[in-house]
């Protein structure tokens, strides 16, 4: 139902106009402290004739850095006369928790990335997936949402994207990574406690456009070797869409590896409360049984440990990182090299 | 005047007695949820007839883990009749904060190596200040409080000491600390923003122990290399200080490398609130007008970044993990060689 | 779909029976301090035999207090006896939020005038929507819903309405505004961040009854002349109804002014974070450029202040009051005479 | 439409299976503290060969405590080979809320029993509500949800139901009522302020399992005789269902009272803010104008007490605990003989 | 240093003038939502003519009511005519954590039994404690401070007394504590987690006044038979004084036990998280080995609950209520009959 | 005690070099999301040779924004050149309270003029308290501290002074005054709920400093008027303190009236909770009997409401804002003319 009815945001650019074009969309949001206030979302567009559309998100969490960092380099470098088609720059995509640097809003308390397609009637985040949903997805022909770990895990930088049901859309997924030329990329089959359907990229897959994702670092900082990834990878994006030309292209070192994460033995939780401490680190090859954590309580030191141990092999992507941690918090996951 | 007052709080412990004695150290605490409930604050003494006593903490900061792990498994290690003297260990000095993971107090939003030697009729971070500073520290010929960078800082793993006002207790800092065997040490001199006099390190001094702390690693998780250079180190001072026996030195692979850190000039601060950017990593060595970070505004993509250089030159030894900033957040700290 | 279900809140009060009857809407909130209890919504009904119904509602967002008072002093003034037909007031609507002087409910963070025509199943400011959307609207041939500015608007006191599709009902309207006789009058038509089809009176206007509103002043205080305008403007519209006698009638000093607010260019917006300094004053008259506002930032003081000037020209009917701002807040409105 | 939706958790269990199985339901819940963590939910099923199925709940209000404890009990107590059929015992179904002993979840701060059937696309308590009503109701025969009185209420241990449209299925609730013995039994007629059709037992009754309930104390402890009457009634259940043999019956010393809960005036509302007196205790006959309670004011201790009385007659079943009131919380409720 | 300090509190009565006076004690509190406003602590003072004083207080902790009832009652029952001397009432001694039944302050989470003498510069609570402290004790010959077990506990009724240490004082403490008549009365020793020094009743007993308390009930409710003991015993304490004549006694039917509470080994603490459930009710006399308590964890109900058995015998006196619980909660105390 | 120990903040600015200098005084304050980070508190010195020292603070109550502006003005106009001595200017004295448009710190939630002199060992706000008295204050000929009515109340602009117990200091605080010339002034005796010997302008007076005040409007806003008397009154007293030369004097257009605030009875307080309607406006003259307000009652809008007449008579020189208001709350302060 929420795809019919329309969004109440409002937006300081005009996407069909030709030129460079920076501002805000309003997100009207009437609080005790200011009752005709707006949200302001900042948005840049730079258009130049007919073309492709390449839609550039982050922030989509807000403690996600990397990607906003190469889209704000982006937006200062890109300019009409350099280009054929449109880029859609967003780089706070959720953006009252970008400002503060959480997963979520502080305003509904909501995770962006697990409330696909929004409704434009629900609260505030709900509102900012509806209109990236029913406003910007539509003009895109390829979307990149760019993530990282995150306050709670880091990861290998990586490039994904959920494998799309149409067979043609996954082969434009499988060219434009290699394109994006991260050294790791991973296809998201059936990945437990990832977003599911609820995701910016699948609602972009659920439109037809290519829908691509990252993982390029994390821990809520900026990790270098991420950024840089990032930044090679989006401008070959748009050189392999056409909109930037060849001269832009910078050769990736090595070709992508594809890997998947398959069941849910690719990742491993923990089974008490305590201090996590990890004995393995981003990049390792385990195999099932090599050991992977070990969770004490110093609250009774006198108590032992306890000890987990992989059930699966593969490559160690994303290892958490606050040792606190609670029963079920998620401490690994493995990717696998893909079949094929 | 606070040192002359009784603490309230009760140990199920006997220091005095010997044996190996766990319990908890009870901090009775009437709250609305539990009118005469106490806060069970895990201590753990081993004794064995008489010699010198060492002084263990770790959790004064509740979100520094290599501490808290390293005396957890020290604490099911020692058995009284390997010893000659007393350990005593205290693996979550700021047991409501380090239960949750917090730098600060939940109870009283107080930071207790802020605020020696306490106050036995303070809020609970003073009494547990207090505590240590008037109970514990006067049995202890060496004190060595473990930390780490915490959630917001990161360190290479290393040792320190606040250089001692008295030239003897200096020199037993110097060979404690060559004894600890961390790759690297500094000697804390007019360090500022670090906590002066009102640290759990400044309480050891002023009642005559050897004072000692580390800083292991950091951003909010268990360093594998920190958590290491912990173990062998406490064995080490042990064995530095006659308590074990020999056979139970481990050999640094390198000598310490002493350091100090001299004036605010070796400190970097964000300018102004945006997403922090680091130029350089932990172990770098740099020189005044190298690069230390950006400050990107993504609220506001189309501004350039603000760009800040070091002023001073030296080692990193610290950086900021979250990249969200505000003004006068640290980013980094530098070190340079000990003089003489 | 919500507009076929049925409200669980039960009124004390029978909206279909003679006489004067005063007590609570009651809508049950099972919480942890009160498992079977409910929210006392107060409501007044005054009924005498056939003749039409008049709604009157104040306290819709919870800190605007003219149209609370101006209620409960005319429930205590009017008897069945004086009048013929129906009046129901319900001077606090959004209970929770006017009980603690807040915009919004303090249950659910929800604004009750952007959620309608609400949900019998939601939380409870959607409940009490509902309530008044489904179960009080329809008995009533005029709405009239009281609002000022609250506590971050001060307004110029204004009668409103917003435009009815319907040209027989936007008569009605006119006729009713020119009773009610406040010395301005604005007719919202695109207005944006005021509510769109969200708001209590779009649901009256919905339901086919004439639909009116006001601002009578702001700044979270009651304004004596904001007061007494609504106080002869209710009675003035009971007499315009036929259910109050012409001797209640009291003739406005001044024949209303008509208004409208058209589009965005008439509002101002914050665009930076500061402190908001006023260039106008409600009532002045602006046009283009005339400066509006500096936006000044003491934290860095060296620094110029922002200054912004007005885009269209008009009447300031609206102003913000807290002087800390940020990006986005609405600074003023205008209003230009109607035409035609 | 949410009943046709899936649901988005994962249980740990195979309810198909034979055997005694003990796990947990995943439920994905991505914050800022943990992206990947699942809120780990218990559950135990005993299964042997063809059979009934029964679904025993507790913790659905996270404060009310004897069911839990009992099913914490019957879980270690059952083994395949006693039974035949199926056990399903879910003993913390909110819990997030029970985690912390709250009616409502910390989370969304909903409390489950007033959002029967759930949305498996809503927040955490939204997503196990329409778990249990569209994937454990499913598999039973018979339900029963336990309760007490909370945290702001008291209650007479007693059975209940919610009385079945379906004449077939209230004989067999009333059937199962009397095997579960319990001193006491009401059935729910239109009790306002109880949940309506939104509860647990009313989406059991939906899909037609005998549904059953109970409140077995209160005050937010453990009481002792409720505590046995659940123990005594959840193996007659068994027993009478034909999962457990005769020999595990144990005879209630006497037969249920059946009462009912009529209308509104059975229950006693606060009047006024202040410091509630109870004049009456559990289990009293009252008849209309027996003095109920005083409400004082400390604050202003010279104005005398409102003095409130019962309006119906019947037995006290429940009681409010915490002394400090506001109008329209629940004193007491009375309850009747059965007609018929 | 603060008892010679002056308080800032401005009482509005005069404690020195004949006749029936009823006010507040002004506390000015400057904050945001009220810059010059006041707390307005009730007080009632009676006096006729020379003769002795009892301050009477309640709601030292906000959530024990049993005599912030019997208190207002007593104010409204009380006249100059029928005493001589003075009775001082102060009913919600901690006001703002009585007006919300919180045994601590909301404004500065103190616990105001844990703070005398108070201090006249420091947060609210502490000007509260230092004005009872230094401005109403000293005209005191009796002080008895009403309390109960709160939110968390419950008590037999009982009167108490902490022994002075000055012998003629406690032989005036026991002859008071019998002409207030309560079944039970206990002599704090050394008892632990309840206050030391730092209590009304310390605080009383160090400036000379007779200085008595009670625990009335507790479960945070009004406990009937505990509200009789103390209307009781107030007007037998003041015929005791000499303030109301003997034909104000009212025999208590029988003479009170005299207890006490002598070490920690008469307390029980929970030795884990989980759910608590006691096994031997209030008044029950166990011995060393009685079974006490299970805690059971039904967050993993597959493990068996912890026992935990009492190690002193007496009378059961206190029991904790809520039954989610915590390490170090109180769970129980005893008391045994007074020597001698 | 605190003033002979040393304050830890550090600025940035040398107060005894010559020229204009703006930076930051640094707080040093160790969260957990910063923990070496510290408070930039903004700070002006312009210096020329030698002369008298001027401070000036503002932002002391962080809602409170005349003093801030007009400071922010004065920082950019001032250069050395123009003066002979000292101009030392700090607009954020409470800076993180004044960073949030909040009376109180958000850190400590302390009222800054409530707290002095401070403590350098303290929480936030009393360290900086201890810095201004203990290193700004030592410096200063003359200290006027800028205030408005802050969020809570509304006053008309006028200069004001406490009395100095220095009867030439007096006589200079009144000459100051005359300079500063604002229409009304003010001199504080013994008002009640204002400060006491608390304030920054009490410390000043203790350091023999001439110390001055202001309130220069409030609400919360800028007050137009209010802003134009500080920027005439603070360039004029720096030329009566011959920092400026008279080519910067503005002759005020009315010499100021002096008044004075004298005892409780020119203060009107709330007598119930309820939404205040005020009878009178600034600057209005009232007898005693003058009905002052009205509070009512909407949520049992059938009870009539109370009201409140003034009981001395005088100027009406400041009025509550927020309509819904608390017994104990200010309502209205009454100024008199002064006598001599």
């Amino acid at each position: 139902m929420s795809q019919t009815r329309k969004s109440r945001l409002v937006p300081e650019v005009d996407y069909g106009k030709d030129g460079k074009q920076a501002g805000f969309i309003r997100l009207f949001h009437s609080t005790h402290e200011s009752a005709y206030g707006f949200l302001p979302i900042p948005i840049v567009v730079v258009k130049n004739g007919e073309g492709p559309t390449a839609l550039f998100t982050s922030g989509n969490h807000g403690d996600e850095y990397e990607g906003q960092v190469a889209l704000t380099n982006l937006i200062k470098f890109l300019e009409p006369g350099m280009i054929r088609g449109r880029v859609i720059m967003m780089p706070m995509a959720n953006y009252p928790a970008a400002l503060i640097g959480r997963r979520v809003s502080p305003i509904d308390d909501l995770n962006m990335n697990r409330i696909f397609p929004g409704d434009p009637d629900g609260t505030v985040t709900r509102q900012i997936a509806h209109y990236i949903d029913s406003e910007l997805i539509p003009l895109a022909d390829l979307v990149i949402d760019l993530h990282s770990g995150g306050s709670s895990l880091n990861y290998i930088p990586t490039a994904l994207a959920k494998q799309s049901a149409d067979p043609v859309l996954y082969q434009k997924q499988l060219a434009a990574l290699r394109a994006f030329g991260a050294p790791y990329t991973y296809i998201q089959g059936g990945a437990q406690g990832q977003g599911g359907d609820q995701t910016l990229g699948s609602g972009a897959d659920r439109r037809g456009s290519i829908a691509l994702g990252t993982e390029l670092g994390g821990a809520g900082a900026v990790n270098a070797s991420g950024l840089a990834i990032a930044e090679r990878g989006l401008r070959n994006l748009l050189v392999h869409l056409g909109i930037l030309g060849r001269e832009h292209w910078v050769e990736p070192p090595v070709a992508t590896r594809f890997l998947d994460v398959r069941g849910p033995e690719m990742y491993v939780y923990a089974p008490e409360n305590g201090v996590f401490e990890p004995l393995v680190e981003l990049g390792d090859a385990v195999v099932p049984g090599t050991p992977a954590a070990r969770i004490h309580m110093p609250e009774t030191p006198w108590l032992p440990p306890v000890e987990i141990a992989f059930k699966a092999g593969g490559i160690v992507m994303c290892k958490r990182i606050p040792a606190r941690t609670k029963r079920g918090d998620c401490l690994f996951h493995l990717a696998s090299d893909l079949a094929g």
